[in-house]
């Protein structure tokens, strides 16, 4: 246990593709998991990604719906620049078949941004070496990535090929129709250097995948020179070199990826060249200090909770570091292709308050303008779905903006998502005090989301309320359900809120009619929530007290997960909450409520969740800290800090559960430390778990770097 | 416009597939699309089908569900053997080429059962012939069916060119992986035979495909030997022969398919050519009159729908003949390959009716016990959803009794299929009076079924009631409703239904435990039926009045259908019905409303109802009947009477609503003719629409043929 490192030693074949997971670099424009570089005929998931560069895969499903988006935007495998085919005399490095793997030891750096691996191997020819790689991605210049292989022959002197390549014929584990999304244009090579010139089809992203060699012997470079294997989709520079007992060979490569031409690609690799490996390592470890300095969490007394925010932290600063407005966070971020699209409603309810709080109100304001300039989109998808007049529906899974999600039950009934989406500008404007995002853009954005709601409900007859039907709560363990409360409030928040600013800057413009404003403040105020005068609590659906309300202590132990184990039409029936749904309610709108409210939902709702999502125990966590249910709180924490290192749900070979991270800041800023703005202020109720002796944190607020010691 | 014929004259090519569907044969144990014999390069939808040969090909959906089943069962289009390529002067004869094509004329000749096509055509070289061809597949031996195919040359003297062939290299058009689904085994030809053994790959159905021709000109039988041209998947019997201008040649060709081995194949083929093709078509007109005898509908001064009612009852005995207990009813019969599976509850809610009175109780028998054999199947299927104790769940789709359709608002949800299955076993009783079936094989179907209600039900603490929560109901423009009405009558109806017979039988054996039996009349006397108190209507299901309840005339034209226009959850929230679903529940059990009940109901659900399902009309049109809304119930009759040969719904090419055609004989027979039984006797309250001047019909009653005259 180290708080600034993941340290993983010993050599499992089962546990590959979970450390390449695990031990994945991102520097927010492009990622990698942690493929071996030298060949592997293992169980592997090979995995370069490109940020924002993605492949519309013509969608597949089994049964057609009209609404469908026909693409679903994916994540794409890129080009692979860091392999090396290595031979020992005559016979090739694979750890899959190697005679003998000693002294395996993975470490990720969190603290100084860069991960190393170690290993001594005995080859099937009888060949010990003792190799050590460590590998970045460069911060600063984010183009550019750069490793240092070093091979030391243990038993015998050697002769060492090595061929350093670049590989384009790259394909997408999970692309519905099992093509290649690359085409490859150009190959070139020139001393030592290559490049290829890729581009994806449909969307026509041109890349230059770019690469270049030096070699060394006991720290003296060689003046050697490359023979050239060119293939389809590949090149590869070829060198043999002659190394004695206990020398050190070493390689070191860089590479990455450009939007450029080939001229210019090749001047930025000489720039990355110039900088030295030891030099880029370097300027990583300052700017990954500058990045720690406002967002690390301290906590004594606990180091696994204590590695474990790291880690989060880390990896949210390896997905998205807020320079580019077209890019966003996505669930797995650079280390996996699961899910596809890039932007979830997670962004806006999870990982806004962790980017505003620690990198600023720039970046938030990036998050935020992502969805402003996706406007469009949002407009035509609604227009697709029988809304008009401006009515905005944001995809519930996107990379440029259109929907490219297709299951009936979330792509369309989903809809809280356009919620959260006005919440994060109201959470903006209130944390930050900054109204000019709002008055230059937000108010667009809210305008075409009330219009949304209110042409979305509708007024029944029955109840002389305005209702709306046939939705899917956060809870995507109900479907198509009536009247959720969650979603009914924030549509009527959303409506409030709207009005509220387009009154309050009328000067600037008159942002809708007068006939538009009465009919939003008509179903704000007769918006039906549904409610149980029996437990006096809003009930998370229509219909939900007619379920046999058993709680989930009464699940048999080998029937969860539920969804590994019940059938989808029992889960729906059932009671059970995959994630928080009324609470999140309570959550973005704690304020609007009593605490004797909160504790009568909390306590309804807590002992039928079953957090199957990992977006869930956080805020369950947040709520039991405001309730002082400290202890509560912290197993809820326990839950997510860990999820991925720990893999509690078996699947962290898939990727990383990138936004969840976000959560578990917000267990321990907003509940631990119970952080809040107050008219204008930041206030805190700390409550910390018995274990911890102390908790400091940076935030910073208003433009200001706040310490927080508790 | 011909009564007893479908006569359609012009050759269009863009009418091709959708002709290839209406003049499809079948003799309830294989079938074709009227596809050309000779080459064709135009659009065409190539099919052959055999009784109960299927594949299971691998489920592919775009978002699993735990649950779902891993194969999807398909009809599977099968080696064909009427192919010919004919060569004219060495021209192809292909009619997308042709200079022209005139006369060109298919008949079908729904008396005697065979089809004709016929035209001139000049090919690009200028030759001029005239075509003929008579099919037919025999209803006496079913595993042969024969073509007729003449050839004159009108302008010149010219040299034919013919190949006659098996092909088993056919493809499904909706595999799932495109994958072919046969291998072939054996190839054989001997003395103007041929044979193909193929196996599907998986189920292993080994099939032999064979064919015999002969050849005459001026109808004098040619002594010539065949050259033969073997491929993989493929044997070709080659033929030239020179014809003068004005001459006929034609070739006589028998074929099909036998499970046999080769020499009992080839001694079949001998069989055949021995009867000869007139042997052959004059026992079809034999076959067909003993058919038409008991089962023709004749109505005087209305040649639309007489000529609708015998297509109709034409393609329903084309489908299914009732003599093997494996086949049944698939909703488009040996007509296209859409769907799969052959079983949904079309069978027992559709055509049972139709099948016991037109082909007595044995034949209603083979499709009870049909799903009597399945039920160990059904029992499974409810074990992976959660059920026990041998409660049974068929499958909403089915060829060998495993469930295979995969979108859970309907496989998991729409579970009311099993209340028809019921139903069926208390029709078929009522009917025919025979007890016989219920005591030896309903009674294990009805009690596995009832014990599947009694675990499905929940009891709702807030109604002190008993629930139905997240079904689907008869109309899927809902999914995953509370409390649908249909479902939770039927299920209650069942639970009685059950109990009542094992009290009634209990003499024969101990069917149920008195605990179990209790419980069920528990949920019976306590079951939850949601119901207005201010239309004074049960409700389709929970939360209906909620709706924006404009009726379907307020829906611009332009929109319809609804399935074409609306998204998915528009579709959803609004009050739109796909087909009869309350009123599903008013037709089975009419005798237990009042008149005053049914017509409250018609009138509340009818302009809901939008009839996007071709099972839909039928029933309203029975219910407007018993109302005496005959011009209504004659409205409503004509929307699927003629909705294949009108092609409606602009699918005609995809196949025929074979299923639905049941539903036209209950408009006339239940609605028109007003036919019930009542105390073991038929009743009738006729009323004709009043175009009509006359109906007739006879129906099998209890062992006697009834003659109606109305």
């Amino acid at each position: 246990m180290n708080t600034w490192n993941i340290i993983v030693e010993g050599f499992n074949k089962a546990e590959v593709t979970k450390h390449e997971s695990i031990f994945s670099l991102g520097n927010g424009a492009m990622g990698m998991r942690a493929n071996f570089e030298e060949d592997y005929t293992g169980d592997t998931l090979q995995g370069s990604y490109i940020g924002g560069v993605y492949y519309p895969d013509k969608t597949r499903v089994g049964w057609w719906k009209n609404g469908y988006p026909e693409y679903f935007a994916k994540v794409l495998n890129a080009p692979s620049w860091i392999g090396l085919h290595i031979k020992i005399d005559g016979e090739l490095l694979d750890l899959n078949t190697c005679l003998e793997v000693k002294n395996f030891r993975r470490q990720l750096n969190m603290k100084e941004g860069w991960y190393e691996r170690r290993f001594t191997a005995t080859l099937p020819n009888g060949v010990e070496i003792a190799v050590k790689v460590v590998r970045l991605l460069s911060l600063r210049y984010d183009e550019i990535g750069a490793l240092r292989y070093e091979i030391s022959p243990l038993n015998a002197d050697t002769s060492i090929e090595i061929e350093s390549y670049l590989d384009s014929g790259i394909k997408n584990n999970d692309a519905n129709w099992d093509e290649l999304f690359w085409n490859t244009l150009e190959i070139s090579s020139e001393n030592n250097c290559a490049t290829i010139l890729a581009e994806t089809k449909k969307t026509a992203f041109k890349v230059q995948t770019f690469m270049e060699n030096h070699l060394f012997i006991e720290g003296k470079e060689l003046n050697i020179s490359e023979k050239e294997n060119r293939k389809e989709n590949y090149i590869g520079l070829q060198y043999e070199v002659t190394v004695k007992q206990n020398q050190t060979f070493r390689i070191e490569k860089y590479g990455g990826y450009t939007p450029l031409t080939k001229s210019k690609t090749l001047s930025k690799v000489r720039d990355a060249q110039a900088l030295t490996f030891e030099g880029l390592l370097e300027m990583q470890k300052e700017d990954w200090a500058a990045i720690w300095e406002t967002s690390d969490i301290v906590i004594e007394g606990d180091e696994k909770a204590q590695q474990g925010i790291r880690f989060n932290i880390f990896q949210l600063n390896q997905t998205y570091q807020g320079k580019y407005a077209h890019l966003n966070i996505g669930p797995k971020g650079f280390t996996g292709e699961k899910y596809g699209g890039s932007t979830y409603w997670d962004t806006e309810a999870y990982c806004l308050p962790f980017y505003m709080a620690t990198k600023g109100a720039e970046v938030a304001r990036n998050l935020l303008l992502y969805r402003y300039k996706q406007l469009p989109q949002a407009i035509e998808n609604a227009q697709k779905l029988g809304f008009t007049g401006g009515a905005a529906l944001y995809p519930m899974v996107t990379m440029n903006g259109e929907e490219c999600h297709n299951e009936w039950e979330i792509t369309f009934e989903e809809i809280h998502r356009n919620g959260a989406i006005a919440f994060a500008i109201y959470n903006y404007t209130r944390y930050t005090g900054d109204e000019s995002y709002l008055k230059e853009y937000g108010m667009e954005v809210l305008i075409a989301i009330a219009r949304f709601w209110a042409q979305r409900v509708n007024f029944s007859e029955e109840k002389k309320q305005y209702v709306i039907l046939g939705v899917t709560g956060p809870n995507e363990y109900e479907n198509n359900v009536n009247n959720n409360f969650y979603t009914n409030y924030l549509a009527s928040w959303c409506l409030s809120y709207a009005a509220t600013m387009a009154l309050k800057y009328k000067s600037e413009k008159q942002w809708v009619t007068i006939k538009e404003l009465k009919e939003w403040s008509d179903i704000v105020e007769h918006m039906y929530l549904p409610y149980s005068e029996k437990y006096d609590v809003y009930l998370q659906q229509d219909g939900f007290l007619d379920k046999d309300l058993k709680p989930v202590s009464a699940i048999p132990t080998g029937e969860r997960p539920l969804n590994q184990h019940w059938s989808w039409d029992r889960i729906l029936r059932s009671p059970y909450i995959k994630q928080a749904d009324t609470l999140q309610g309570f959550y973005f709108f704690e304020e609007r409520f009593t605490k004797e409210q909160l504790q009568k939902h909390y306590e309804f709702y807590e002992p039928f969740t079953v957090h199957e999502s990992s977006l869930s125990p956080c805020v369950h966590s947040v709520l039991a800290s405001a309730l002082g249910k400290t202890e509560e709180a912290y197993a809820l924490y326990l839950r997510t800090a860990r999820l991925d290192l720990d893999d509690y749900n078996k699947e962290v070979h898939e990727g990383l559960h990138i936004t969840s991270m976000a959560g578990t800041w917000l267990s321990i800023v907003e509940g631990f430390a119970g952080m809040r703005v107050k008219n204008g202020a930041l206030t805190f109720t700390p409550r910390l778990p018995k274990q911890w002796k102390r908790l400091s944190f940076k935030v910073i607020f208003r433009g200001e770097v706040k310490e927080v010691i508790i």
